[in-house]
């Protein structure tokens, strides 16, 4: 393989693609992807957070072995991604959109020091050679977008929330996108001009700029995230459109557990508690999708352009999905499907792979994987001393994996949330929940509370906590060994790799005898 | 507290101390600590290997959390220990011995750079400010002894060898200390300049230079570990002298866990396996524990002397114990008391510390409980985010601690040892063991195998592995679920301390709103 092209998505329910099922929304060019490609249907996520859930995809490993546990917390400077294994290899990963990436104190020191040995790619972007990057309104990732409208004529100190991510009032006052009642609005830019066009005009011009050489590129929208806003046409496409039955059962929350309790305080849950507001919601989210789903195209279209289709593997996915009123709440973060279960598709041009082409893949997947599924593709080191993912190359070709695993993990930290202060806990509190998903069962395990249980072959939406009812401890049991035994595998020598390992076996230092008579 | 003295041994038997019940060893200087302070009866390492253990110590973490599972594995740069936390507080914690810190090549990376923000000392040296390095024959700190014995006249290109570990045949030939048949020997060395000698000495110039300000200091003794032989008149002090028994029950061992089978095939092993080389190995290894005992003396006589005794904490412990023969093994590594069990004795000189004087401790404390402890009697902060011990002082000064642990932890990672070759497993294989010991059981769970399990309150020499008994499954899944909520509570999220943790919560940054309608 020559290329690779791993375009993410933030927030994108895995159920809003029509390729994955979806009867309210079609996604023409996702769904051209999923023919092309392998779509695994049982994608999972190991944090329903950006931050965590990226630092997953970027390094192969769970948040508890890279340690950024939530939004704006570092991993340690040790831990390297999938950019960093490229660039050793004297490739690169290229960035064009966002990261959620925040380097640490001691990656910051060591950049100022300017000799750590290791580039400013490498401490301060997590690997990524940066062709643009974009967060949104976030200080790591605001100016490249800024200077862009403003060379397009955008005016105003805050040109993002001030166009791109607001409406205006009939009176020609901002509305502000990040409230939600301005979600029918049209954003106040010209759609060219847009988020979704910017970075996606970017990604192309790499595309083209880089046909004659191998590239990797990261192409990473900030969309269908907050705020809720679209530009014309997308803002109206679908506001008169039927929209999926909102997932509630009044009765579970009524008992339901502290932790979920607590959520509910949260802003985005009390807003999302309320049906009107959902309703009003939705059809900005599903444009957002729309518009991706358009630029997706040309960004297809270019790279069949400039004859590197097929030489290059395509990976599309997303960070997370969005409760969407789901359940009475909003954002993400929980445990619910609706959250933890992404849309994963695997397009490899090689021959090996034609014979699944156009397929779903029902086995479990995981964001842990795709760091390994673009090292196997390049040919590079699996750096099996770090990386928790396995390849998912094997699937995609068609080849025995019978060891395949048969269930999924994802964590959560609420240290930094609103729902710690409500449940009264300080800070030094372990605030973590662990998720085990079988294809039959999810367990939740928190941190002193009590564990969630569903038995998703009868109750797929997840109404019914079993996690307290005695007659399912075996089931509690079996699922925490599960558990028990993931956490038992996960990698923690980092700092030697396996050709040290076979190297040290069975061979003390020069001069050290042990043991002899 | 002004002053901390942090004695270690190197493979130290708890029951080698005349204070911790032994009838075969008279350590009259040990005991005279504990009646000053508190003897922690049921103390255990989280490591039965030196390098793990002792960076479990430095760090307050265990191995899967510090990263560094066998010897000559390096910890990541990330990584802090109790002494990178003195000299944040613009304290120093200073070494006089051994630490088997092993620097990564990150780590050496940004020290070539010369500019990370991190001294040498914390980058190469484990954060420890070095008076003198001694790890033995090794080539991390060799050169300190090597200078001392060259000066003193010792000749030949290897003198620690040659002369400090080494007797002497009749006819004058080296008798390399390595081959456990010189045991009987006296170590061609005067006493005076021997390895114990050598780094109490260092102890006891740098404790005379620094009566007059705050100092912390590391006193670690590379004995009795290997080479098993000691100067005169040490070497011959309990040739003649009584024995423990040897721990052995051969129907056991003729059906134990393959683990277990494996690490038969070490050299150690086969040598211990033989009685005659039990007998012959035990005196020099007591002569070995006699001779710290006597230099000991010498240094709290030198702390007395210089008026320091009333504002110094002194904790003694070791690293792990050893077999010697017992269960027909040698050295370390495995999981019975004998390796996992540790003297531990805290002497805090403050009034609140009267009250306990003398007494012995039944409840569990771990090795990664002395750095908190440290910190804790300096007033220097707790660093929660990552360690994972807690502080003996409240124990020690007789306060309430209702809810002190119940069991302790240990692990072991054998992938650099033959046994993973003996068992046929490849180098990318976990081969990681996980104890977990309450004061009636002991699990030990094997990735990849099943579990070990021992009822210690009828079985307390550990012959009887119930780990394949159908009828103790419940007794299992106990222990699993003790194993379970220990790894779920491990500290992970290391780049952020806990005020940032509490600046954070429920406060996004400026401009970001979610949820609002």
């Amino acid at each position: 393989m020559r290329n690779v092209l791993f375009i993410m998505c933030d927030q994108l329910r895995a159920d809003y693609l029509s390729c994955y099922g979806s009867p309210w929304l079609r996604t023409p060019n996702m769904d051209a992807l999923a023919a092309r490609g392998v779509a695994f249907t049982q994608a999972y996520v190991q944090s329903g957070v950006c931050g965590p859930s990226r630092m997953s995809f970027y390094t192969g490993r769970y948040p508890s072995s890279h340690g950024a546990t939530w939004n704006f917390i570092p991993m340690p400077m040790s831990e390297l991604t999938v950019g960093d294994y490229l660039s050793q290899a004297g490739r690169a990963l290229h960035l064009a959109g966002k990261t959620h990436f925040e380097p640490s104190a001691e990656a910051t020191a060591a950049w100022r020091g300017g000799a750590s040995g290791r580039s400013a790619a490498s401490l301060l972007q997590g690997g990524f050679e940066v062709v643009c990057r974009h967060e949104g309104d976030l200080p790591t990732g605001k100016e490249d977008y800024r200077r862009y409208l403003e060379s397009a004529g955008y005016a105003g100190d805050d040109p993002w929330l001030q166009h791109a991510n607001s409406g205006r009032h009939p009176d020609g006052s901002v509305a502000s996108g990040w409230q939600m009642r301005h979600a029918h609005l049209a954003a106040h830019v010209a759609e060219p001009h847009s988020e979704t066009a910017y970075v996606s005009n970017a990604a192309i011009d790499f595309i083209r700029r880089h046909r004659d050489e191998p590239w990797s590129l990261h192409l990473s929208y900030i969309k269908p995230h907050w705020p809720y806003i679209a530009p014309a046409p997308y803002h109206d496409m679908y506001r008169r459109a039927e929209q999926a039955p909102i997932r509630r059962n009044r009765a579970s929350e009524a008992a339901e557990h502290p932790v979920l309790a607590a959520y509910r305080s949260h802003d985005e849950c009390r807003s999302f508690d309320q049906e009107d507001v959902v309703r009003h919601v939705r059809p900005a989210y599903m444009g957002l999708i729309r518009q991706i789903d358009d630029h997706l195209g040309r960004v297809l279209e270019v790279l069949e352009q400039t004859g590197q289709t097929d030489r290059t593997l395509i990976v599309f996915t997303s960070d997370h999905g969005d409760f969407l009123g789901d359940y009475g709440f909003g954002e993400k973060e929980l445990f619910h499907d609706v959250v933890q279960r992404v849309p994963l598709i695997v397009v490899d041009p090689s021959a090996a792979a034609d014979a699944t082409r156009g397929t779903r893949d029902r086995r479990f997947a995981a964001a842990v994987d795709v760091a390994p599924t673009i090292l196997d593709a390049l040919g590079l080191p699996a750096q099996a001393h770090r990386v928790e993912g396995r390849s998912l190359l094997p699937l995609v070709r068609g080849e025995a994996a019978d060891d395949w695993r048969d269930c999924v993990f994802s964590e959560l930290d609420y240290a930094t949330r609103r729902a710690r202060h409500v449940l009264g806990r300080p800070r030094d509190a372990d605030c973590r929940g662990w998720m085990v998903r079988t294809a039959d069962w999810k367990l939740v395990a928190w941190n002193g509370y009590r564990p969630q249980l569903f038995h998703l072959a009868e109750d797929p939406d997840e109404f019914h906590d079993l996690g307290a009812d005695p007659a399912f401890e075996p089931v509690r049991q079996s699922m925490s060994a599960r558990l028990l035994a993931h956490q038992l595998t996960l990698k923690r020598r980092i700092a030697v790799d396996l050709d040290r390992i076979e190297a040290m076996t069975d061979n003390l230092p020069p001069g050290i005898h042990i043991g002899q008579w």
